[in-house]
C-alpha cells in the first residue's frame, strides 16, 4: 500500500522566490503528489518548469484551492493577507512566507531546526515563515543559544538587493552597468559621475544608490528612527526563540551584493562561553556549517554560500571585555533558507503528517 | 612683517593618499613655503601638480629633509618605521600616517577636533595619526562622549577597497568587469561564473571577491581570531579618547565601495542619552554633519560622503533595551578625513606653531 501523497498549490510561482522554490520542488520531487503553479492573472498562461515538466500557471482564483492540501504563498503581504484566509477557509493548510501573519498571537511561526513543534498548533489553518533577515542568524543563534542561554543580540545585516526582490537585483544591475564604462579612481567624482545622476533615472526598490554604495535602510518608516526590517528581527527572534524579553537591536543595510544576507552578530549569553566550545556546537548542529579559519582564509561570504541551504558561521570570537559575550559572522542564502528552503521545510512536516494521518 | 611660511615634505606623494594630500594644499595654498614631494627611487623623476604648478618627484633619501620643518608620511609600515626617525633626526616634525608608531607611548596619536593639545607633547619629534577606520568613527563618538561619557563601543565596518590601497580599487575594478558581461539573475550560478575562477585570476589585496561580495577579514592574524584592523580600533579609540579602559569590539569587513568607511555603531554611555539631546551636540560638533531623517531619504551613503571633509552621522536611535546606549550610521570618506585631510589639519597646527614661534 502507498500513502497518498498530498497536493501542493505555489502562490506566487513567477516571482524570485517562486523560482527558487521549483528548483527545491525538483530536488524533493518525491514529497507531493499534484503541484499546481499560481500566479497574478498577468502571469497565468506561462509554462513554468517544475520536477521536469512543463506546467501552465494558474491565475489566483479561489477554484485554484479546491482539494489542495498544502498551499505556499510566496507573495507580497497585501495578496497574503487576503488570500491566504480563502485558501484556508477551503481547507489547505497555509504557509505563508509574508510578513501579514508572522506576529499574530495566534499564527505560528516556524525554523523547522528550532521550533518544529510550533507547526501543529495551527488554529487558523496559516503557518508563517520568517523575514529573510531574521532566518539568516537564527538557526545558528539558536544553537548556541540552547547551551549558553541567549540574552541580547546586537546585529549589523550585509542585506543583499534580491531581499528586495527582482525589482532589487534590476536595479543593480542596471546601476552596475552604468558604472561598468568608467575608470574608477579614487577621485570622488569618478563615483559621482557613475552613479549620481544616472542611478537616479533607474527605478529601484531603494532610498539611494546600491552600486558602489551601501544603503543604511531597509523596509518603511517604524518609528523612533527604526525602520520595519530593524523591528521584524527583534520581534521574529522573540517569538521563534520563546523568548519575549530578550534584548535585541538590528541595524539594517543594504549592500551590493545578488544573494545571500551576511550579519555582523554580538551575542551575550546567560552564561560564560567558550569558542572551542562555541565551534563544537555550530560544527554539529543541523542546517549549520562552521567555516572559521580565518588565517588561512576561512570565513564565509556571500560568494562561498549563494546557493547552499544551510546557515554558514565564522569570525566566532569571544569579547575581550565580557566572558559571556560572543561576535560572529553569519552568512545565510535569502533566497533559500532565508525564503524558500524554510517554506518547503515547513510545507514537508505538514505534508509528513497529512501522509502518516 | 611676514612671517616664514614652513616647509612641507610630502613622502609618498604619488600614492592613493598622496593624491588626496596634493589636492588638499592646492586648496590651502597659503599655509606652506616650499613643498617637496618625495616618493620611492622607482617614481623619481615624475611630475605631480600641487598648488597649480609642476613639481618634480624626489627619491627618498636623507638629504631631502635638509631644512624641512614638516615632514608628511604616506608609506606602509615598514618604510616609516625606518625613514620617520631619520626626517626627526634632521629636525623635521614627523606626522606619521601608518601604524608603526601609532601605540607608542611616547608618540602621540592625534584627532584634532578631539584632542588637538597632544601635538605638542612630542619627546621624539614624531606624531602619529589614526587608522582610517578609527578616524571615519571618532570625531562623532568623541562629541557625544563630551557630553554622555563613553563605556561601551560595538562597531561593524563596511570598508572601502580603497582602503587597502590602489590594489584594492583595481581589484574591485577588474572584479567589476568580469561580472559586467554576466546577466545577473538570481540563480546561484550567475553569480559563482561571474567570480569564481576569473575573480581568483585577479590579483588581489582581498583574501575572498570582493565584486558581488563582501569580506570579513580586513589586516593581518592578531590572535584569538581578531584581525589586526579590529584591535586597532580597539586600542587607537582608547588611546585617542584617553579612555584606557573603554570596552570596545570591532567587526572589519570590506565592501564593494571605491571610497568612503561605514561604521554601524552601538555606543553606551555612561548617562541616560536623548536623541534630541545627540541630534543637537551632533548638528553642532566641529568635523560633523548630522544627516537623519530616514523616513524622507536622509542617511549617509558613501555615494553622499566621498570627497567631502566631515563625518557624517545618521540614523540615530535610542536603544529599545537600554536608555544609556545609542544605534548611528557613520560615514567618513576614508582617504580625506581617514587619511589625508587628519594628516594635514595635524600639520597646519605644527605650522601655526612654527609660524608663531
Amino acid at each position: 500500500m502507498t500513502a497518498r501523497r498530498p497536493s501542493l498549490a505555489v502562490v506566487g510561482a513567477t516571482g524570485a522566490i517562486g523560482g527558487v522554490m521549483l528548483r527545491i520542488l525538483s530536488q524533493h520531487a518525491d514529497v507531493w503528489g499534484e503541484v499546481r503553479l499560481v500566479a497574478s492573472p498577468r502571469s497565468a498562461g506561462r509554462k513554468l518548469v517544475v520536477r521536469g515538466e512543463e506546467t501552465e500557471v494558474l491565475a489566483l482564483a479561489e477554484d485554484v484551492f479546491d482539494g489542495v492540501d498544502v498551499a505556499l504563498f510566496l507573495v507580497p503581504d497585501d495578496v497574503s493577507a487576503h488570500w491566504a484566509p480563502i485558501a484556508a477557509a477551503k481547507g489547505a493548510v497555509v504557509i505563508d512566507d509574508s510578513a501579514a501573519f508572522r506576529l499574530e498571537d495566534d499564527v505560528p511561526l516556524v525554523v523547522p531546526e528550532i521550533n518544529s513543534h510550533a507547526t501543529r498548533l495551527r488554529p487558523r489553518g496559516i503557518v508563517a515563515s520568517p523575514n529573510c533577515t531574521t532566518l539568516s542568524l537564527i538557526v545558528a543563534v539558536g544553537a548556541l543559544h540552547a547551551e549558553f542561554g541567549l540574552r541580547e543580540l546586537i546585529v549589523s545585516s550585509y542585506q543583499a538587493v534580491s531581499g528586495a526582490g527582482r525589482d532589487g537585483v534590476t536595479a543593480l544591475r542596471e546601476q552596475l552597468s552604468l558604472v561598468a564604462g568608467t575608470e574608477l579612481g579614487t577621485h570622488p567624482g569618478d563615483v559621482r559621475r557613475a552613479l549620481g545622476d544616472g542611478a537616479l533615472a533607474v527605478s529601484s526598490p531603494f532610498a539611494a544608490p546600491v552600486a558602489l554604495n551601501v544603503v543604511p535602510w531597509a523596509g518603511t518608516d517604524a518609528g523612533n528612527g527604526w525602520s520595519s526590517e530593524e523591528l521584524a528581527i527583534r520581534e521574529e527572534c522573540r517569538k521563534v526563540l520563546g523568548l519575549p524579553d530578550l534584548k535585541t537591536t538590528a541595524t539594517c543595510v543594504y549592500v551590493p551584493v545578488v544573494a545571500t544576507h551576511s550579519m555582523s552578530v554580538h551575542a551575550r549569553f546567560e552564561n560564560e562561553v567558550a569558542v572551542d566550545r562555541a565551534h563544537e556546537i555550530l560544527a554539529t548542529a543541523p542546517g549549520v556549517v562552521l567555516f572559521d579559519s580565518p588565517a588561512s582564509g576561512d570565513f564565509p561570504t556571500p560568494s562561498d554560500v549563494v546557493g547552499t541551504d544551510p546557515t554558514w558561521v565564522g569570525r566566532v570570537r569571544r569579547s575581550m571585555d565580557d566572558p559571556r559575550a560572543l561576535e560572529m559572522f553569519i552568512c545565510g542564502d535569502n533566497l533559500r533558507k532565508g525564503a524558500a528552503l524554510n517554506v518547503a521545510q515547513i510545507a514537508e512536516s505538514v505534508a509528513a503528517e497529512i501522509t502518516l494521518a
